[in-house]
């Protein structure tokens, strides 16, 4: 029997045991009372640890030092800044993440390749690191700094993003808790985004990776803002094992438990991401089913979800499901447009490959809602996948318009 | 010596030796005096002919019925109609489009295998055979009615986009003249995108497909407005002869100098297409150079080009070169951020992995202009490509958002 996965109330990273966070305003960002660019995250215990990271050409220096600490050591704690990307900066960019490891570790009493780093925001701008250096050994680690660490990762963000849940696994209670970030550049190779992912679960190292790869293709490698990739997107997910449970082994029931929690956790915060991203009012959530391929499905459905025409005609409510279908043939889905059938918030709006009569002022007023749900079934395999985006919207354009200048 | 390629003043689809048009308003489009929505395009001998089509796997019925008249027949006559895409109707589209096409043919005096046939607008819903059996006999061809004939392709275009221009080949005036229609739906692979070019050039049936498709890669396949790509696309080129010239032969400098004049038509189309694109302000001309290859090349341009924030920053005169960076990484080319340099409307912002110091305000102001260039050097091989694209506007936003409803 499968165990049940139950959200915890104001969960968040620091919900798992022996796990701590803090924050502090270093004063990157521009000021305003209650806000926070610089957090730490730590683990009493070393971690089993994973990470998935931007497939951008351009990675900035912070990007490369965690995969190299990752490579080599089992992590214990993430500082993160936001504000800066601190990428494209020349050389000066893996000195400056160098030295941020480096106060950061010292701050915690770690080794430095047991730390992580993360940084957001403008590229091309160095780090302040007079402010860095002052400001690091100021915050304070604590059981409940778990929503400070949420408010510190934040850039355009409208709030944080963070939950926790619990399960049991092999009769002992495991936590997953995680925060995200967005808030524009996010697509499905994960741009300008960071999630950061906890667990006191007993997963050992080898198995952790692959476990988290394979939840991220399904969840947040298939949510899109805009189509853009970020140089700085990070997901990292550590296990310290705290619970004190039997170590949970490949191919194990456990192992399938904790993934399914794990993606329970990751599809919660993608959806938060992109209610919250720019400019977006609505959620656009793609089912595609009965793809020849798994490849298929997340093709048509994430072509879908990222449609300029699509995401303004759903900003509009317009029930314009030939949008819907030229996305769909311009994806790297098999597709026979005599075998498609689409739904608009499971109105059946097309089918065998003629429109199907439908009360259109009923649609329309189904999608005048938070939230959008398109049903693709291609009639060619078993496949399914699902893709979130968001409308595409005035506002968007105008908050873009005016990012740094 | 390279001839001397000139526009010529008020050219059109007509210019052309050979080659008459007309059209008529069936009621297709909503009326308003001047409103066309019907065209013939005429010529007076058989021509030699090439087409370059939409990649969507969802094609109208009307693409795929010309391609079969192209597969075995030269072509003669192009009938359009615009408001109506006559896609995704059933069995209903073809049974239209080859009456259409018969009903067309009938009016000229053609073999039905010797008239292509276009459509474009709203997917999904049926011709009005019965407008258009009533108003195809009507329509009057004529030595002046090119422009007629581009009015009637348009859909929400803001004015008709034609020209001609001549040049000597081996000793005979050749001309090649065109017209488009765009305008949202457009990009790489040419979507919601109509060109009709006609020539007197004598050219022989079995070069003009390379020759055409070569021309179109450079130039209308480089062109981006929102990324999506519609069921209809196609261009068209009619070569007729003519101008009596010696044939022109494969890999000879004639030949060269043809595709010049064609490839400077269609950069000028294009342009012309973009800048009067759904909601656009703004033009952006994305050059790279030094590219490993020319695929390199083309994915960096229309990566740029194609980027909804590098689109939002151009639309608000930021010169935020690290969203030109960050898509660049993200395309398909080789890229080494510490050999690249950026270029915006000519000042360097970015070189050897470093930001370079600029006047901001200088930047800002230049780049408050119906034309942004952004030149990207790669330093990793030889090969360069242009990419248009335009600014991602509230007014593209607010177009789309209200189409069809």
């Amino acid at each position: 029997m499968s165990s049940e996965i139950t959200f915890i109330k104001d969960g968040n990273i620091a919900s798992p045991k022996g796990f701590l966070a803090g924050a502090s305003y270093a004063g990157i960002k521009t000021y305003s009372p209650d806000k926070l660019d610089l957090g730490i995250l730590y683990s009493e215990k070393q971690c089993s640890s994973a990470g998935v990271f931007t497939t951008n050409k351009v990675k900035s220096p912070s990007v490369l030092l965690t995969q190299q600490h990752l490579s080599v050591q089992k992590l214990q704690a993430v500082v993160v800044t936001s504000g800066i990307a601190n990428a494209c900066v020349g050389t000066q960019g893996m000195t400056d993440a160098v030295e941020m490891v480096s106060l950061a570790s010292q701050h915690v009493g770690l080794n430095e390749k047991e730390m992580a780093i993360c940084t957001t925001g403008l590229i091309g701008v160095e780090l302040p690191m007079a402010l860095l250096r002052s400001t690091i050994p100021t915050i304070e680690l604590s059981y409940s700094g778990g929503t400070l660490f949420a408010k510190s990762i934040l850039t355009t963000d409208v709030g944080p993003k963070e939950a926790a849940l619990a399960m049991e696994i092999d009769g002992t209670v495991i936590t997953i808790g995680g925060t995200i970030k967005g808030a524009g550049m996010i697509h499905p190779d994960m741009a300008t985004m960071l999630c950061f992912l906890t667990t006191d679960a007993n997963i050992p190292q080898a198995i952790l990776q692959p476990c988290l790869k394979e939840v991220i293709d399904e969840t947040l490698n298939c949510i899109t803002v805009d189509g853009d990739t970020s140089t700085n997107d990070t997901v990292l997910l550590l296990a310290n094992g705290a619970s004190d449970g039997t170590p949970i082994a490949a191919g194990s029931t456990e192992l399938d438990t904790f993934k399914q929690g794990l993606a329970k956790l990751c599809s919660y915060l993608g959806e938060e991401l992109i209610k919250t991203s720019e400019g977006a009012q609505k959620l656009i959530k793609v089912n595609v089913a009965g793809a020849a391929s798994l490849s298929d499905a997340r093709s048509a459905a994430k072509t879908i979800a990222g449609s300029s025409l699509v995401k303004t005609a759903i900003h509009g409510n317009d029930p314009n499901w030939g949008r819907i279908l030229a996305a769909l043939g311009r994806s790297n889905a098999t597709v026979d447009e005599n075998k498609v059938a689409i739904n608009i918030n499971e109105v059946c709006v097309f089918e065998k490959g003629l429109p199907v009569p439908f009360f259109k002022e009923a649609v329309i007023k189904a999608m005048n809602n938070v939230e959008v749900l398109l049903t693709v079934q291609l009639n060619q395999g078993t496949a399914s996948a699902t893709a979130l985006g968001c409308d595409l919207t005035e506002e968007y354009v105008v908050i873009n318009s005016a990012y740094s200048t």
